[in-house]
């Protein structure tokens, strides 16, 4: 695998077109795009633009076939069983929020139980308290053993005849942990629990096998994975898709409209409410081929090098905490704090030196309470990153403790 | 105003590079995109990538900052308040949901009217049917007069004491009445109801007013303006987006969030969950400056001389029904149907021979009942089409009788 060669591909990376240089260390918010992802959508643009379906001319059938034609690459991507499982959403937030909409407040009645981890991003968690808060239903968590790593024997007491959705996520953008899904799915069905995935921060690292894993819904974005931003997925078993209600009502989604009521169009269609963002959907097809060219195994190990090599060099660090469960399977994301210097003023002073580390909650705000923190700071790692950036990192990670006098 | 170079701007134009020679009648259904719009994209991805507000570092910055000025730049095109009543979405679609279920369901009681025109598109009346069931509210429809225009005096009669929402159109996509939405909104205003304005069809065509017009939300996408899929625009007056409950929940549209329960931002963050669509707001940026360059008034006026001068042109074809209120202000689509010949046909053939147009109910099958048709034909217009393409459309118009044998 030649990095050198990758870079290449990542116009972000000439220093003088994007007006600075930039060790880009936060990729788990989203990833930068390579030229491939992005002349794809140009020239989609350029020579290929209609609205799909709708449409009984060239353009039409043009945008149509690449909209359709991608599906099916997402179903073979995330190994489902057919196309139709796939549906495509504007983020994963939208999916997340659809599945709390559509399949949660139809199913749950009192004293159901939601169980979700303490390491969820907001999208997997604020949607969930709506719903039980409607439902009159019970969110519960399971939290963390003391390296930080998910407590198994408590998800496992915790999962129990009462409870009606089991929603984890399958890499934590904090902690970095890639959890079990494939266990947790187990658990939840034997109780007659659904299992939802959020594989936001697993897509672009490990490859998903939603057979494998059985869940029954899983969401992720594409921009996390060097698509464009504004398009996401939501896959879902097609037995259940079936039978859920719609979200969004509109265009290209119905069956048949009267004046007082509509009947609604098959899964995936029903859920794709008003034009869709072709152009999003054409940057995706050419981001799941940039992947698939590299090969997805090759950047899990490239980039878990990278994070094991960065954690290594930082964790001697003077007042360090590191939120990292090293004996687990991680993502590419590593987080930490100092106990005498705000996490905002380390990436202010890592940005004056053209490192890009991300600072806050990182939209977990229960995992950062959890751990007795308000905020941490964030290195998150893609295929584009070297080792010399990771040690560069480092160096001027403990020169932040020089500059702040300490 | 030079058109041609206008057309220059226009990459599918380039019949060698698309595959076939196009006269895109169908920018209805979506706009074609013009260079300005697709170089600024793709720049954006290329030099300025990052997940705005979240960071601290440079392309964050970067982001935020256009992401923030663009809503200003909208804030300005439709003459709005302030930038925190410009609220971005996936479409309009999304945005007429988001009211459906943030404003009007928690607003409607039993018995309550919400009043549309049997001009809406499915996007602005599903949703609509909905929340109605859900609250035992009623859904009244405005009809048409004998020349298919809206008729005002019946929409005077029907906006009553109950009516708490009226929700119209301001250009049809069928028929392409403007229509007189001040006016609707000082009506719905007089009862105590809010006015909701569908500008879909306004927004790439004539100046937007939300002071003048007064109205208190009022939806557009972006698509059909000449900026990318996937951008669209909900704007609301403050003083009601302040009390709205939030749609989709996630990262970014937070204040505080604890285990069992959340705080919101303020407007419009309020109402912008997950990672958004930075992309498509530059895009759409880009496409405000394309329309301001060549000025709206003018747009207008180009189009409005091509839709009458096709009118003119095929209103005597034998056996035509034009579905056209020649003496209202009417936009820049053109619906027709024969009574022995099916619209599917007509497009069909007219693709053969370069022409695209749309067939069939354009997401407004009530109005299709209600005109006694199934589906129509539809050839709409945009600032890139020219007499000359009129004419031709014309000529093959009435070449298709001859070639179904008729």
């Amino acid at each position: 695998m030649n990095i050198e060669k990758i870079r290449n591909e990542f116009p972000f990376l000439d220093a003088e077109k994007t007006g600075k240089k930039v060790i880009y260390l936060d990729s788990a918010a989203t990833s930068q795009k390579p030229l491939s992802v992005i002349n794809a959508q140009a020239d989609y643009y350029k020579y290929s633009n209609a609205n799909p379906h709708r449409g009984s001319h060239y353009l039409s059938w043009k945008a149509t076939e690449v909209y359709e034609k991608t599906r099916e690459k997402i179903r073979n991507f995330i190994n489902a069983n057919r196309p139709e499982e796939i549906i495509y959403t504007r983020n994963a937030t939208e999916s997340l929020n659809l599945l709390a909409y559509s399949y949660a407040s139809e199913n749950l009645k009192e004293g159901d139980e939601i169980l979700i981890s303490i390491l969820e991003h907001h999208a997997n968690l604020v949607p969930w308290q709506r719903v039980a808060k409607e439902k009159g239903a019970v969110l519960k968590y399971v939290y963390l053993n003391e390296d930080f790593s998910l407590d198994y024997n408590q998800l496992r007491d915790k999962i129990t005849n009462k409870t009606k959705i089991v929603a984890i996520t399958a890499s934590s953008n904090v902690t970095g942990e890639m959890t079990d899904v494939k266990k947790i799915t187990k658990l939840a069905h034997e109780v007659g629990a659904i299992s939802i995935v959020d594989a936001c921060q697993l897509a672009a690292h490990k490859a998903i096998d939603v057979k494998d894993i059985d869940c029954d819904f899983l969401a992720f974005s594409g921009h996390k994975m060097y698509a464009p931003l504004g398009i996401g997925i939501l896959f879902g078993k097609y037995s259940l898709l079936e039978n859920l209600k719609p979200y969004n009502l509109g265009g290209d989604m119905i069956e048949y409209v009267y004046e007082q009521e509509s009947t609604f169009a098959k899964p995936a269609q029903r859920f794709e409410a008003g034009t869709q963002d072709v152009g999003g959907v054409v940057g995706l097809s050419a981001a799941i081929d940039f992947i698939n060219e590299i090969g997805i195994d090759n950047i899990y190990e490239h980039e878990n090098e990278l994070v094991r090599y960065a954690y290594d060099l930082i964790k001697d660090i003077d007042n360090i905490k590191i939120f990292f469960p090293e004996k687990r399977n991680t993502g590419s994301v590593l987080s930490f704090a100092f106990c005498d210097i705000h996490p905002h003023d380390i990436a202010s002073i890592l940005d004056m030196n053209g490192i890009a580390v991300r600072s806050g909650h990182h939209c977990a705000m229960p995992l950062h309470t959890y751990l007795g923190v308000s905020s941490t700071c964030r290195a998150s790692f893609a295929i584009y990153n070297t080792k010399e950036e990771v040690e560069y990192f480092a160096k001027e990670l403990k020169n932040v403790r020089k500059v702040m006098g300490l």
